[in-house]
């Protein structure tokens, strides 16, 4: 299985190497890492750069696409050339899969009309919008399509994925050699279980621009 | 707070930037990945390339020292110059952190002797043989070193590492706006929880190299 993770800048680390880690452990199967050129291309934290090794038109034809998220997806919504590939990508992949506002930017090309999509839960009420039917759950599988929740939902994402593309043995392999037994210090990880008044410092700190895109989920006790 | 994460060939990318996306994305936190050079660093897959943005001179003494685990690990510990640079880090740093096998490469500059540490469930044993208390737990505090169990414990123990160096608060918001709510598709993630079947595949996944070095927990039914 190949699989190519688009990179633009702007992207949240975690959303693409957090899914590269699972899928490249797994026996047979080999990421890359695509953008409009080869060569570094920034985060959104402006601190880490991520070598893209190949350019979209070298690999036109992926098995699995991966879309991450992350700020710079508010610019990367009028990317022509990366709408297009993610449509011929998607054409033709057995898998086409997205972490975080990665599921707005298949949206954005068109690929989720009709279809149930999760995302960032500050962003997921958005995927409406352009015709996608919003879930609320970590892992959403519609057809060949799978779609996870904000940044660290990618990890659970590529088990999932890996289990149903692979087998449910090779991802529990996977999972025991990246001893993913996660113990969050917190229960903080939602707005179901962080206090209400955390959600929009925490909007804050993925950057203003995101935040004034945001769609609240409606507190607990409205 | 400045954090300096130092990359070797062979790192294990999610030890590294796990840790990151936590750090990077708390207020008032920077993070800069080091190297021998500045330039791209392979990773253990060998299909990924994080740029290393400054030379281990060049960040002398950073406040919070972070070292990434991985099968380069093997050969990092005779790396002298990374060795030198994380006993000068550590004798300044207000925090000394390690991931997986980075824990090794800390017990090899001889920053853990006599301390409690932990480290990938396969490899946390040899910790003794440089003289550390190798401690079966996610996330290890000794004074001010902080260590964790393998690749995916590092975002555990980067919001512990936060917890303590800022406050309780800001490590909730940050694992808000990552929206870490963890739901691993399956109970594998550790040696107590996945099948003994699979203790010697998950070690071939990681590398035949780095396999030769495990120590095996004893089985519960032995």
């Amino acid at each position: 299985m190949h699989v190519a993770i688009p990179l633009y800048p702007g992207f949240t680390a975690l959303d693409a190497v957090g899914p590269y880690t699972v899928l490249a452990f797994a026996p047979g199967w080999t990421v890359t890492f695509v953008a409009g050129a080869v060569g570094p291309v920034r985060d959104d934290r402006e601190r880490l750069n991520l070598v893209a090794e190949a350019a979209y038109a070298q690999i036109a034809r992926p098995d699995v696409v991966l879309v991450p998220g992350g700020p710079g997806a508010l610019n990367a919504v009028r990317d022509e050339e990366l709408l297009s590939w993610l449509r011929e990508a998607h054409e033709h992949s057995h898998w086409t899969a997205s972490v975080c506002v990665g599921s707005t930017l298949l949206a954005a090309a068109g690929l989720l009309t009709g279809r149930r999509a999760t995302g960032h839960w500050a962003f997921r009420a958005g995927l409406a919008g352009f015709g996608a039917v919003p879930v609320d759950d970590r892992v959403v599988v519609d057809g060949k399509v799978v779609t996870a929740a904000g940044v660290s939902a990618g990890i659970d994402m590529a088990l999932a994925l890996l289990a149903r593309a692979s087998d449910a043995t090779t991802a529990k392999t996977v999972q025991l050699a990246l001893e993913y037994d996660p113990r969050p210090p917190f229960d903080a990880g939602s707005p179901q279980s962080a206090p209400v008044s955390l959600w929009r410092p925490a909007l804050d700190l993925i950057g203003p621009s995101m935040a004034d895109h945001a769609t609240l989920p409606t507190p607990r006790n409205a």
